[in-house]
């Protein structure tokens, strides 16, 4: 029943009130233009809370969704199979490399799904292995098909996933190990490069290791990182032990309307597609998706924005001396003064709603990168919290 | 893979061609006058195959779902919460009892996940019971998850349930039962009524037996049979064996949307939520739904509508003497000369795309009740058959 709001805040509150921290309202419409200084108030707060795009949704995209309407009473097959085909074309795959979810979380529950099954189905003990913090949400799921989850912390010093600790899991585990793995990671925003990720993911299967790959690349278009090796390019040359997560959630502006993908081998889909509904992808997300793929225009638009925002936020963050990660993605992880928890309560006073605590790292802080007049007004207030000494 | 057309399509046709009955193009906008009688062609095919309602999506849904797009770009919380209180509202149960899904088929695969889950892990057998033909997705999911399927067929004469068969199988087994029952059935569109399978669910949860109703009210909404009762009213009572699926995708015009729900006791809910995925619902289905349920003058024109092609497909049988049976639903179950697959080819010959068949009953086809104008092209196109000897 918990909906997402609920679901990640509770998880960082473990059960505490959520007022404070919760805006009352969503913002507002996107302003027209994107640049000048926001003026956050109650009635339409600054959003930097959930990695959403706050560009908004391609006009393109709006008017394919409208323009579908007078279909909306038929069963969305023709949408459905006109995406896949976009996304296919976009990555160089066949249309059976891809399959669809509403949101990648629903492809992520339904390949952990697939591979518990069958692990248990061959009398295999299972385990989810995962760095963290990181996305929750295989770990959530697993929980209900009790499965035990295996958490390596980041590095203490880097924030980097720990890949000695991980391989160290992997290898010593009696059974089937599922490696949920979010490169650049949520919420650090670094990558693992190809010498690290790619070369295990070889490694296993070379070896015949019992393990798979879950790679969640929902921040992948955002890299500019040399040594970032999309999962795509394994997926490519055939290799069979892992899935690569993607959505339309982030660059493309999506969220609301539920798009994700996986891509695989037609025979690793064959095996996710048993584990989902029938009918689980909708008409408005369909069309949308397809038209923005074909926006050449407003993808390059949301690419910049992000970066120009990422620039306004970097430059405040070094001005102030406050440490931060280089992100490859449109949110930040910086280092706050106190817990996150009471800066998120400040900044939600101000009516900036800031990203939740990923434990262990209580004094680290998850900002998105909404658009540089909203960033514009997160940079004030950060300001003005030094001059209080609250930062 | 597989879309919906091609899974049920090939579970028709065991892996024969699509060819011939599965129409090249959608239909274009319903038309405004909907009594008039339309002109099936190929660029116009009459879509009478997957019940879908003909009448299209509510003015103030559309307007709803455009006026919505511009928070397209943020996770859909907030219009999630307001739909599942809508229809709390219209149940007159908590919002607490209503879990919601990207159409019912999705609450039917995670109640069925979270039901077998609980039984594998308490070390019980498990097994799906439901009488045969019916739809078909609770079967789909199980058969992932390794869980057999115990199919009892329909009684020969009335095609209606075979209720003494049903319990036996139930008592018989050695395990947990999870009993799939869609009320009324598809594709016989009759109901199986209160003092059957209402006096059931109630004994199995006096007799604490190891039983679970997972009852498929898609087509509750048309139902006039005063023998029927909604396993909402046993949801009311307390009893915790059974979870009522509904949908949106036919009374409400919205099957492109995807939205469907649950309705059970809170612990129920509880148990499947573990197995939804956290975003499932888009906020255009959620918003539309609203929206509609909100539009009582296209509610009565909806199901007006239906009950006015009920009457003159009806009346058409009658006419030419073609047994049928008493539909509480948006199709109607008939029988026809020969097999369905070839009728199903002269009529798709014609432009009208007519139901697949449901083994056993070869001999039998299931009709979508469209609009009026459409059910006067399919009635002229079916007495034009009896003039050739073809029904």
């Amino acid at each position: 029943m918990l909906n997402r709001r609920q679901f990640f805040s509770t998880a960082a509150l473990a059960g505490s009130a959520l007022a404070g921290i919760v805006p009352a309202v969503k913002a507002a419409a996107p302003a027209a233009d994107v640049t000048t200084e926001v003026v956050p108030s109650k009635a339409n707060p600054v959003l930097l809370n959930f990695n959403e795009n706050s560009l908004g949704m391609a006009p393109s995209a709006k008017k394919a969704v409208a323009d579908a309407l007078v279909n909306g009473h038929r069963y969305p097959d023709d949408a459905k199979e006109a995406a896949r085909a976009a996304i296919a074309k976009m990555h160089g795959v066949d249309a059976k490399q891809v399959t669809l979810g509403a949101g990648s979380s629903q492809v992520i529950q339904a390949i952990i799904a697939a591979k518990v099954e069958a692990a248990k189905n061959a009398g295999q003990k299972v385990q989810v292995l995962e760095p963290t913090p990181t996305f929750g949400v295989a770990a959530a799921y697993v929980e209900a098909l009790h499965v035990p989850v295996n958490d390596v912390v980041l590095q203490k010093d880097t924030l980097a996933v720990d890949m000695a600790a991980m391989k160290a899991a992997a290898k010593n585990f009696d059974g089937f190990t599922i490696v949920y793995f979010c490169n650049p990671n949520n919420p650090t925003g670094t990558v693992t490069g190809k010498n690290e990720l790619s070369a295990w993911i070889k490694d296993c299967a070379a070896a015949k290791a019992p393990v798979f790959f879950l790679v969640d690349e929902a921040y992948g278009e955002y890299v500019e990182d040399p040594a970032f090796e999309s999962g795509i390019e394994l997926v490519k040359q055939g290799l069979t032990n892992l899935m690569v997560a993607k959505t339309f959630s982030k660059l493309y502006a999506l969220a609301g309307l539920r798009l994700g993908y996986g891509i695989a081998t037609p025979e690793v889909n064959a095996e996710i597609d048993n584990f989902e509904s029938i009918d689980n992808i909708n008409l408005a997300s369909a069309v949308a998706a397809t038209a923005t793929l074909a926006d050449a225009a407003y993808l390059k638009t949301s690419l910049e924005s992000t970066k120009a925002s990422k620039a306004i936020v970097v430059a405040a963050l070094k001005e102030l001396g406050i440490k931060y990660l280089d992100t490859q993605a449109n949110f930040i992880y910086h280092e706050v003064k106190g817990s996150n928890a009471d800066y998120q309560k400040a900044m939600a006073a101000e009516n900036i709603f800031v990203g939740r605590t990923f434990a262990p790292f209580d004094n680290w802080s998850r900002l998105t990168l909404g658009t540089p007049g909203e960033m514009k007004a997160f940079v004030r207030v950060l300001k003005s919290f030094r001059a209080k000494g609250l930062i």
